[in-house]
Order: structure tokens, then sequence, then C-alpha cells
């Protein structure tokens, strides 16, 4: 992205996540990744810029890969390092970085903290391939490892486990100046708001505006979201808004 | 996508999402329209293959649409359409269609049910703006319309409104030959079935078998998917992986 009118600024770090899975796609599973990866990175001041859905096929998944890498500071994938043969990210990783992949012997020792030797089925062992150069990413939850290769973090599917995994890896990002945010609710729909708030976007381009509408039940409301990395120019703007809101014709 | 490999067969109906909003990708919005999205595709038997999220920023719109446009039969995207600045996707479709946008009568025509003229301001009218040669999409909820050119269909990121403009707009598409699918519980982690699991699925290519691990609060288990088109074949299959669960070790 050129960043030439993007109030996010030419130092932002930013980042992309890649879904990858059959189960996403199909509706059996709804995902809760997506969301959580954005909060978690809008804490540590990382701008979230694409999110990509791929099925379990691995020229998807290396394209995507090597698009957004190119594109972001950080990609964060989530999905397909189990043990089963539908399981296929680390090898499509391996492909789009053209580096082997075989078992690692520091994954095969997380590994033991779990299972026995007995339990360390061939199947259980896919689960210790990782691509060569690659370092590991803790997983404390189920002990199999996520890695890290070049700017790509590749982490499991299973909520629970890629949150673990998330902040296992969150020390070594580096973080941008957190992106700041204040919401006023409008209490009306958006057509009501969209001019004057369109104004005062316009003349505060250092700043991002966003306009949320929402149904509560009963009626449209809209949720006018304020976003600057400056705290002092978040509450200039934000005041104005706020201001518009109270000059609105009283409502029916 | 080569569908030489793939058992969704070469006559399948393809589809891609394109969520549209900085709000998601910053976690205030966590999305509601991707999954319900791929369970109404699945529905109707289109194969939903890969999903997007983009900021509000058109050179990334542009270049999503035009890529995603391309690759699958249809592409629905959500949000961006409402009266204020930032609702940009109308204007980012007309440019990825190089097709001109201008205030629709027909649209203004289906707004007049909800806003008297006096409430027609000209935020309210940026809704209508619809590219040429598109259809309109009906939208009973709230009545701004959204649209359909080429083999893109544009909808409001509202889920309600979404919801009921998947409703206006299904009746038109080429639906496919639905996908079934039969779920079997392994009781245990995916490392126990691996093996057998992975044995079937190659024993079976026309089947599509995944495999989902989830932690019910206590332990993790495992979904096994079975999909096909063919109910016989699904119902073969699905009668080889309860064989094969029901083989299991009994468990700790």
């Amino acid at each position: 992205m050129s960043a030439a009118n993007d109030p996010r600024g030419e130092d932002a770090v930013t980042a992309a996540v890649l879904v990858i899975g059959d189960e996403i796609l199909s509706g059996r599973t709804k995902d809760k990744n997506i969301g959580f990866i954005a909060d978690y990175l809008t804490a540590l001041g990382i701008d979230l810029m694409e999110v990509r859905v791929v099925p379990d096929i691995e020229d998807r998944i290396v394209a995507a890969l090597n698009a957004l890498r190119a594109d972001y500071t950080y990609v964060f994938t989530t999905g397909g390092i189990g043990p089963t043969h539908d399981d296929i990210t680390a090898d499509a990783v391996a492909k789009a970085f053209a580096v082997p992949i075989g078992v690692d012997p520091r994954a095969v020792a997380m590994m033991r903290e779990r299972y026995s030797d007995a339990d360390l089925t061939p199947a259980r062992l896919r689960m210790a391939r990782i691509p060569a150069g690659a370092e590991l990413i803790a997983n404390p939850v189920s002990k199999a490892p996520g890695f890290r290769i070049g700017n790509v973090h590749v982490m499991a599917g299973v909520p629970s486990i890629m949150q673990a995994m998330m902040d296992s890896l969150a020390p070594t990002l580096k973080t941008g100046r957190r992106m700041l945010s204040e919401t006023i609710e409008a209490g009306v729909g958006e057509g009501a708001i969209a001019e004057a708030f369109a104004a005062i976007a316009a003349a505060n381009p250092d700043t991002i505006l966003g306009s949320y509408p929402f149904h509560d039940g009963t009626r449209f409301s809209t949720r006018l979201v304020v976003r600057a990395r400056d705290p002092e120019r978040l509450a200039a703007v934000a005041a104005e808004v706020t201001a518009m809101v109270a000059a609105l014709p009283s409502k029916p």
C-alpha cells in the first residue's frame, strides 16, 4: 500500500492474517481467530491491513503466503498444522520459502513433554515437521509447536492454542505506535450525520474517521469512531464530533 | 484453481467473499457475515473458495475485486455502501469495471419508500450512486439497494441488511450440485486417528475428508467430516470412518 494518502503513516508496522481451512469456507466452523488477532495487533500498535481465507489446497496457500509476506511487515497464519492428511500448512510454507522440511528434533523434544514414545506415532510426528531455518513458537496448551520463518508466523487453528501461541510470539514483534480510538454514538442513522462528519474528516486528514451503522433491534443508530496515534489530536477531533452530534436536530 | 486434483469437480460453481472495512481489521467490529454467507452458499451448492478482508482504501478494494472476479464464478462484497465519506465501495467497483457511476433513478425510487424528499439529503443520495450497467439488489430492511455488476454482488455490511440482500439475489444465482456432509465425532485427539483417516482419504479421492480438532473444555476431541456430492458415496465413506472410530482402542 502506498502510505502517501494514508494517515497510518509510513513507519507503521503492518500485518496480514491468512486463515487456512476448508471448514471455514464451508461454514462448518465459524472463525474466531480473525477478531482475536485483530484486537491483539491493535493493542500492540500493529495495523492489520488484510485477511485472506483459503482452502486446504497447496497452490492456494503458497500463492496467498507469497503475496502477503511481500506486502506487509508480518503475516500470521492459522490452521492446518495438525497431524492429519489435510494439514498441509507446514509443507506449503516450506514451498513458499523454497526450503526443505523435515522432522525437527527441537519440536520432538517439546512434544515429549506430552507424549510417550509409544504415542509419538508417525501421524503425531507430522506435527514436528518444520521448514529449515524456522524458529519454533511454544505451545503451552498441547505442546506441538508453531513456527516463524522470515516474517511469517504459523499457528494452530484451534482458538485456545492459537491464543497461547500469540502470547508466546508477541515479545518478538516490532510494535508500532498504538492507534488510539474514541467512539461517539450518534443516536441517529448514518444519513443524518454523513455530511457534517465528512467535513470533519476532510479537515483532519491526520486522523481516521469511521462510521459504523448498527441496528439495536428497534432502530438504526451509528457509532462514529475517531482513530489517531496522537492522543491530543484524538481528543481534539473527538470533541469536534461530539459537538456535531450535540448540534443535531432533536430526534423524533 | 486447477480442478484436476480437486474433488469439487470442474463444473463446480465457485465464489469469493470480499469484506470491506477498517472496522473489521481493527477488531472494533467482529465479522458475522463470512460465516453466514459460507453457510448460505454451501446450502445452494456453491463452493466458497476464498475470502479477503481489505480496508477502506480504494486501490486495495479495486485490486482485490479484480483478482477475485477473474478467479471465481461469483464475488460477494459486504460493507462500504452507506452514506458516509468512508463508504467508497460503489466507486471502487465502478473503477474496477471501468464504468461511470452516478445517482441511479431506480435506486432513488426505492429509497423514496422510506425517505421523504426533505430526508433525501445529498449524503443519503450517495447511497443511490450505482455503477452504469448494474442491476439493483432489493433491500427490504432499509431500502437503499445493493447491486450486481458482472459477477460481482455488492451488499451492505450490517448483517440484517446483508442477509435480506442475499435472499433478494439468491434466485438469480446459478447453483451447483449441493455438497453433502456427514460428521463423525472421534472422541479422541487427531493424532490417534490420523493414519487410518488418511488411508480412507487416499482410497476415496472423490470425497473430501476433513479433520477438525476441538477442545470441549476438558479434553481434545476431533470431528471427522466426510463431504461428497453423491449421497451414496457419502454414505459409503462415512460408514468406513464410523467403523474406523469404532475399532479404536478403548479410551482412557
